[in-house]
């Protein structure tokens, strides 16, 4: 009925999440608010491990990418769940490390990791560094020699595949601003320069073609690629990695017209290609790594806001103003990017209405939607964007000085705040 | 020689702001660091101020538009300067609140303000609320009462003009979320319906045709259409509003390519417009108001990073990644604002190299400037992005739990942090 499955109507006609009325969750915790489905989270994961089980004998570990949507309480279950954790920043790693999460199934990601950061990183032993381009091998070797240790990295690489997705959200082509390109010799350069330092071990190979994908075909290209790529080293250089990261990439529901890939028939195509290439290469099984983030968190979670004005204008449109906007929901701002949403107190009824859902930050931009298709709706009304788990609360701004919403996270029907709403003298803290 | 007069060369060749080396600011209070020249920003509240005193008889107030950039600090010196605060949210009102400024030269904004906002307002006496759609009038006329307090207010008027400006950032026509339309009848029911209300003041008529405009023209025609407005109200229901507020949205030089108009031009030639419209209407000439907010901090700031690597792409291009980007200026990704950078350890230098800065978040939009000219630049150097003072800090978020950047004022040649910068902890403070 909704863009996820973990969506339903209640008896009273209202929206639910995780089987909890959303109209409740709105009065009980106020508005705007993320709402997020516990067991939703969790089913993900446990599917992509079981298809790793299924189609790829358990020779691979599934990594969270965490900037979709990173704090304390994600980590916890991440790392419950056995999955490994993909941070892309020294705040990232510090929230891991403050949830406890294992430090051997941290990857650390990033095109510009600072000194300090790789510092941090060494000192609590993350289990790996993705390294982005020369200069931080380089670093990354003279900062591991100081501490005496070896870091074990892999070395993102730009397959040259152009994966059907926003420019913005686009990074498997030579014109980008992470890792080294394959077709420049770049990336062979960069192994050979990566063999002769003695404080990283070189143990994997990583690509990224994009975000919010809807193909299998360029996951398929790209790991092709890649094992060839794998077969050369070994062919000039003499060493077998053993480990292939495929990156992320995989696209969520959010609205109705999206047509996800399912993931277990993602993990069965890829294993195939994977296993028919090493064939033909005679080349040995990789371990593989994946990273999902928005396909984990996204349709898990949605935002409630409550209906403050509504504007007629003849002939032109209707704005329905929300308390919230750009400052928790970029997307619409930065990519245009399309949602579902509901009149939360009316789920039952028939969207028969065209609006335009407006945020209050003083900026034409600040919206969230146009021209969507609602229910009837009024001043009062409670209204859910559905499929705002990942890049939202994670992306979220300060502009206009607007706290921050809280998250909730619902599990066995039962709310609990993981996040707590921020406050106006949270606002100032380091206001001088 | 730069985009603002705040910003010269000193005899090492460095960048200064108000007299400091920029050089020796990135190695003090690390990267990335925002600083803005206190002088500067002094100047141009003064000069705004002396051409409404100059031209207009000083009958007007200016009021700082603190969406541009708002903290405690800020709020003192605008306070200080005499000028008047316009606030578009709780967390703005709080701010001033906290900084001591005087209330009753306090403006409210904002399409959709909370009944929670409107309480806090009354409750400290706030001076004006912009009033912008009937719910928000019934609703504070509501809350007035029940404080037993009168609203001093004015309506947001969409005069139906259409500057010449980015589409995200146009605010004056019909199809805009912000205030009654004018030719739809909808702005002189807003009127009826406020002169029926006991517990509301209707002082003034607003309106705001939107931002980093160029021409004079627009501001002109506005104001007449305003004054028309005013006198037909005069005319239909026999009171005569006596504030005017002509909003803001003066643009600023981010590249040599911009010219703005002269803001004592301005001042002039709308000065003009008003008298003659009131000579020619016999209308009493109205107190005005104005509102900048990027035109008084936006030159005074400037952004420098660290360059911590450097991508050659052959016959595509050379990115440059700085440890900032899109979290502390997301300006570019979501309008493609253009912006000039220096090499500030180099400022001295022709800028003969072509680069895109690119920043370190895990996003391919995560642009800073794409094909701008710099001088010849190598990791470590200090990269200054100019005119940074307005919507950067202030629209900063913590994608990748990136932490906000320090804020540093400089005054007669010495900075003091006005921002501390934000630290992991601070990241995680919400977290459960």
């Amino acid at each position: 009925m909704f863009v996820s499955d973990c969506l339903s109507v209640n008896e009273k006609g209202h929206l639910t999440i995780g089987g909890y009325d959303t109209v409740s969750l709105a009065q009980e915790f106020s508005t705007p608010l993320f709402v997020m489905d516990e067991e939703k989270i969790r089913k993900t994961c446990r599917m992509y491990q079981n298809s790793l089980n299924t189609y790829y004998q358990g020779r691979g570990m599934v990594l969270y990418a965490s900037k979709a949507f990173s704090c304390k309480e994600m980590c916890r279950i991440i790392a419950e769940e056995g999955l490994g954790l993909d941070v892309v920043s020294g705040g990232e790693l510090y929230t891991a490390l403050q949830a406890g999460f294992p430090t051997e199934r941290i990857h650390f990601h990033g095109n510009n990791k600072t000194e300090e950061e790789l510092i941090f990183a060494l000192e609590h032993d993350v289990g790996h560094f993705v390294v982005d381009n020369l200069t931080e091998l380089e670093t990354l070797d003279r900062l591991a020699a100081g501490q005496n240790k070896t870091a074990n990295i892999s070395l993102r690489i730009k397959p040259g595949i152009e994966a059907h997705t926003h420019e913005a959200v686009m990074t498997g082509q030579i014109d980008s601003k992470f890792g080294f390109a394959l077709e420049t010799g770049e990336a062979m350069e960069a192994v050979n320069f990566a063999t002769r330092f003695r404080h990283v071990n070189l143990k994997g190979m990583h690509n990224h073609i994009g975000s919010q994908i809807f193909d299998i075909e360029p996951f398929q290209n790209a790991a092709k690629i890649m094992l060839e790529f794998m077969h050369q080293i070994r062919q000039e250089i003499g060493i077998v990695i053993e480990e292939l990261n495929l990156g992320g990439g995989f696209g969520i529901k959010y609205v109705e017209s999206d047509t996800p890939v399912p993931y277990g028939d993602y993990m069965k195509e890829i294993s195939q290609v994977v296993y028919d290439t090493c064939e033909k290469l005679k080349f040995p099984v990789p371990y593989i790594l994946m990273e999902p983030g928005r396909s984990i968190v996204g349709e898990a979670g949605i935002t409630l806001y409550r209906v403050g004005g509504i504007k007629e204008i003849p002939n032109i449109r209707t704005y329905v103003s929300v308390d919230g906007g750009m400052t928790d929901n970029p997307r619409y701002a930065l990519y245009q990017s399309p949602y579902s949403v509901v009149v939360a107190n009316k789920a039952s009824q028939p969207a028969a209405k065209k609006v335009t859902i407006a945020g209050k930050c003083c900026e034409s931009g600040d919206l969230i939607q146009e021209h969507t298709m609602i229910q009837e709706v009024e001043v009062g009304d409670t209204l859910a964007v559905l499929s705002t788990g990942a890049y939202h609360y994670s992306m979220a701004s300060h502009y206009n000085r607007i706290c921050k919403p809280a998250v909730v996270m619902i599990r066995d029907s039962e709310p609990r705040v993981i996040i707590k709403r921020e406050t106006y003298a949270d606002l100032i803290r380091n206001d001088l």
